[in-house]
């Protein structure tokens, strides 16, 4: 796989406490580490931050005892962390916007290495949904792609079960402790044979509605392409199309009678330029071409414009940025110019809002207070 | 409607009678007026060319009898026929490769100059496709387009079935008198208050195998654009798409199950880049702009490079060219070259065999010895 560098297991227990640590997403993290130079530095700093931006209560900090649990919690279940960096981590997930600084991951860690291919589709699937699921899940994984889903009920499935003796990922919404739907739980004991399953969340961690988006990230992210077969007008694989998109991602999608209101977000995502496929080599013809060019560098990051621990901002400045956000959503841009401050400043500031619970970010580089 | 001037009864006479001539079809009738300045001429010189292109036995001629009997018969079944060139003649189908010098109109002629748009489809066709196509010709006919069809079972009838107080014209492959399927003479009957029906062939004529993709030509050269609504994998609608796709026509498909086998064809369309219709929104979507824009003029014709009567090859001449020709499709190109005489020269020549019963013409100009 890549080319990283392994963790000490006492960075891995930084990093597992910092991501677990509230108001820790994938992308303060990243913002943590870049500022602060490190997982341990960004921990130490998280209660003066939160102070800073306003926090109502402190936020909670994932503590080195709970952290080293969960580590010992997941060896005991045959879970691995691999963080973001690491030569095991999928190489073009670490290429999304926002990459799950760790992934914990039960089964084989190898298949994560090899291209893959996301199909997704309804849950209340048609049977002629589910049988064009396991015929496409079937040509794909005999070409050599691993098969990438959500483990729902439906098409998911359907792709899971064809691919078992192939090669399948399941992404989870919540942790190896709580699969969901538990009724597939024995589909994915049999797919660790072959293939794994993947989460970022805690390990007894409830998937709650809102996790499932985030969780589609995964998917897409995983994948070279996405195809979608059968999905109603506003259902959750219209979100993984839409994630695949923005990460760059083919998107491909199964046609279907407009008579079929399962069909409805298929044919949309076909209006919108998706690639038709309705068979295993309308999709192996594009991702071809794509395998034979090797994988491109990661998009240029912003470059840390601080030193580590660089700049911190002065309660003039915070409070100029402060007073210039509200409900609706601004951009970073012009926070810069009307504050008159710096980028590294703004950056700075969010941050501490960030870590406060106060701040929501936006697509296109947009924030606003909560 | 057009601009076009009126002929004469006697013209329409001459015209009926050279286009009802053994070996003359839309293309020869082209070339033969051109050649020899109007059809009067060119009947007399039927029997030249056949001798000098070398007829087993000469062609028959449509005699002025049997003319003047066809007009009659005609209009004792209240059909009109409309000469190319002649204000009523359809605007759009003017401006095809090869349209009929004559088309037979039955019902209301003023539809022909109406924005018109063909559906047409499977003859199994299923219960989902009869309602979308019933559903997409109605929609379309309230927006203003009249719906042109083949009067098949199965998808035609209902397109025409749909649209019937609004407007439908119907297309033929025989003649007037020899209504196919014969169980759809009363629906035709029904269509010809708002619509009408129109023939190439003369009024008894029984429609063969072959006449059907000859008369879809006219269905998608009538037509802004055409849907089609289900058609398996090597059915006549996807003739008809071919058709239209040639004559620039905008060309839609349906959606369906990659499952179902009426839907191979539509799916095969969209992937080599149909437009996906799932209502008709994005049908009108479409065409609107083309219909704002106004008709573009008829393409430009080669030009007469000689005057009318001109140039006769030698003997020496037609050998040569003959010489070159075999059963493998030649370009005309080839011939003036290889052959070193002018393309008036091969012209003529061409003309002869073809009205000698010799010669066969492909696409791009492209001919070969029968």
């Amino acid at each position: 796989m890549g080319e990283g560098v392994k963790l000490s297991e006492e960075q891995r227990l930084d990093w597992l406490r910092l991501i677990r640590s509230d108001n820790v997403g994938p992308r303060t993290f990243r913002d943590l580490v870049n500022h602060y130079g490190g997982a341990r530095a960004a921990l130490e700093a998280l209660p003066g931050l939160a102070r800073r931006g306003g926090a109502a209560a402190p936020g909670r900090i994932c503590s080195a005892e709970e952290a080293a649990a969960e580590l010992k919690a997941a060896r005991a279940r045959g879970v691995t962390f691999v963080a973001l960096g690491e030569p095991d981590y999928p190489p073009r997930l670490q290429m999304i916007d926002d990459p799950p600084p760790l992934i914990a991951v039960r089964g084989q860690l190898a298949i994560l290495g090899r291209p893959l291919v996301a199909i997704v589709g309804s849950r209340n699937a048609s049977a002629a949904g589910v049988k064009f699921a396991e015929r496409l899940a079937r040509g794909l994984a005999e070409a050599g792609f691993g098969i990438v889903s959500g483990l729902a009920r439906g098409i998911d499935a359907a792709a899971h079960r064809a691919s078992l003796h192939k090669g399948t990922v399941a992404v989870l919404a919540g942790g190896h402790e709580r699969i969901y739907p538990a009724e597939h739980a024995g589909l994915l004991e049999e797919m660790l044979a072959e293939g794994c399953a993947v989460s970022e969340m805690p390990l007894a961690w409830e998937p709650r509605a809102r996790d499932f988006p985030r969780r589609n990230r995964l998917i897409s992210g995983l994948a070279l392409g996405v195809v979608i077969v059968e999905a109603a007008r506003r259902s959750g694989s219209l979100i993984t199309a839409r994630l695949a998109g923005e990460q760059g991602r083919e998107v491909f999608a199964v046609p279907g009678s407009p008579l079929d209101p399962r069909a409805e977000g298929t044919n949309g995502l076909l209006k919108q330029g998706a690639i038709l496929v309705t068979e295993a080599a309308d999709v192996i013809s594009v991702l071809e071409p794509i395998l034979g060019r090797g994988l491109e560098p990661p998009p240029a990051r912003e470059p840390a414009q601080e030193a580590p621990g660089g700049v911190e901002p002065g309660d003039d400045e915070r409070g100029r940025i402060v007073g210039l956000l509200g409900p609706t959503p601004t951009s970073i841009d012009d926070l810069v110019r009307l504050s008159q401050t710096s980028p590294a400043i703004v950056r700075a500031v969010l941050l501490e809002l960030e870590i406060a619970g106060r701040l929501e970010r936006h697509g296109g580089g947009l924030v606003s207070l909560l």
